[in-house]
């Protein structure tokens, strides 16, 4: 019988962030998908959940790039059909995870494919994941939304009139893939007069872990997994 | 020697969405302590974790009311003063983990009291939980947020005018604590031509479940565990 592919959330990179569910899952795979991506992303998807992959697995690498944002729709998108033949025959051999970091449905490259792949027969369950600013929050204490205030989530890939505005309108922001684009934010900080507003977690609970709300170090190199939280009326130490 | 208190968030409501961390620290704990609320509260909590408490621990259910919301500042915080003895106390034993649904610095009862703790003295850790608008997400199998998409938490406790803005600005909106306040919100989704690009998950992943897109249903009475999903440009079929 054809197993199904479980989309696995992973949490932000530590192995005891996994759930219950992630861990039973991984546990009873017989082939482990990662997205095979740049910036060493799918190393640290192996080594956050590989205490928990059987040693009879399989792990394929699969690149599912983004067709949606690529001039080149028709080579990407016999890509996908390779890559779901891969995954359908895989999945002969019993049921499958694919492994992603943090939570599957935010920001994710597998909440683009899993239409694709149940389009082409495939089953599929998604379990949740730890996101990487809940971990930022219960790592600093420090609450992201409470009572009657309300919480943004902004991706540094937005137009900046967008960043902008949400960064502007919100009490609590929380800014995802800062890297490559950090300066762009520190800039804004000091526009709004939030430079002493803001701290960043880089590498959350990995050995190189770094912790800072000093807005000169934001403008220069950040490390790929890092994520800021900007509190309009909280004191950040730096 | 005296323990540390532990924020665990113990996420939506379904024993296996607890984390590896989570198990290990409820499994570790000399004392359980659970926030006494409303609307069976405590009751969800103690089932959901139920199966990793030791036999031994003690469970003390606790009434942390909001000092910052109430009229009678003085006599509220003299309860805070007792509740963080109690919790002196009882951390005399060992370590102590306070359980929070879903995570906890997303409108907890722990995130308002962890400063007030730790300025009594007793020293914290938090561990992150799944949210129950990640729980949502997987459950539907339904992005939350992709690409160059922003995502909006708010919850029906805000001024009606804020919660009319962030759903108007937003493509992708989470609404918290809509129980209570539904009505407004249907009327809301109305007034903005969006009757049919919500859905409402409730009692996620219990027994007693719902699932619904039906604007007539959100008018009428709904259940204390809900979160909608509003999506501007997704199909949400009924």
């Amino acid at each position: 019988m054809t197993g199904k592919l479980t989309g696995v959330g992973i949490g932000p990179g530590t192995p005891d962030l996994l759930t219950v569910r992630a861990v039973r899952a991984i546990r009873a795979a017989k082939t482990v998908f990662v997205p095979k991506g740049k910036n060493g992303k799918p190393g640290v998807a192996l080594t956050t959940a590989g205490e928990y992959i059987p040693e009879t697995a399989q792990v394929i690498e699969m690149d599912f790039p983004m067709v949606s944002i690529s001039g080149e729709a028709d080579r990407l998108d016999e890509q996908w059909h390779a890559n779901a033949d891969i995954v359908r025959e895989a999945l002969q051999n019993g049921d499958g995870v694919f492994l992603t970091l943090g939570d599957p449905m935010v920001y994710s490259t597998y909440s683009y494919i899993i239409d694709f792949l149940k389009s082409q027969g495939v089953s599929t369950e998604t379990i949740p994941g730890i996101t990487s600013f809940c971990a930022l929050a219960s790592r600093l204490e420090i609450p992201l939304t409470q009572g009657e205030e309300s919480l943004a989530i902004v991706s540094m890939t937005q137009p900046d009139d967008v960043i902008r505005d949400i960064v502007k309108m919100n009490r609590n922001v929380i800014v995802m893939k800062a890297s490559g684009r950090n300066e762009f934010l520190a800039q804004l900080l000091e526009e709004l007069g939030l430079e002493e507003q803001f701290c960043r977690v880089s590498n959350i609970g990995m050995a190189n872990e770094t912790v800072s709300s000093d807005i000169e170090e934001l403008k220069g190199r950040i490390p790929y997994f890092s994520t800021i939280l900007i509190k309009k009326e909280y004191e950040f130490g730096n």
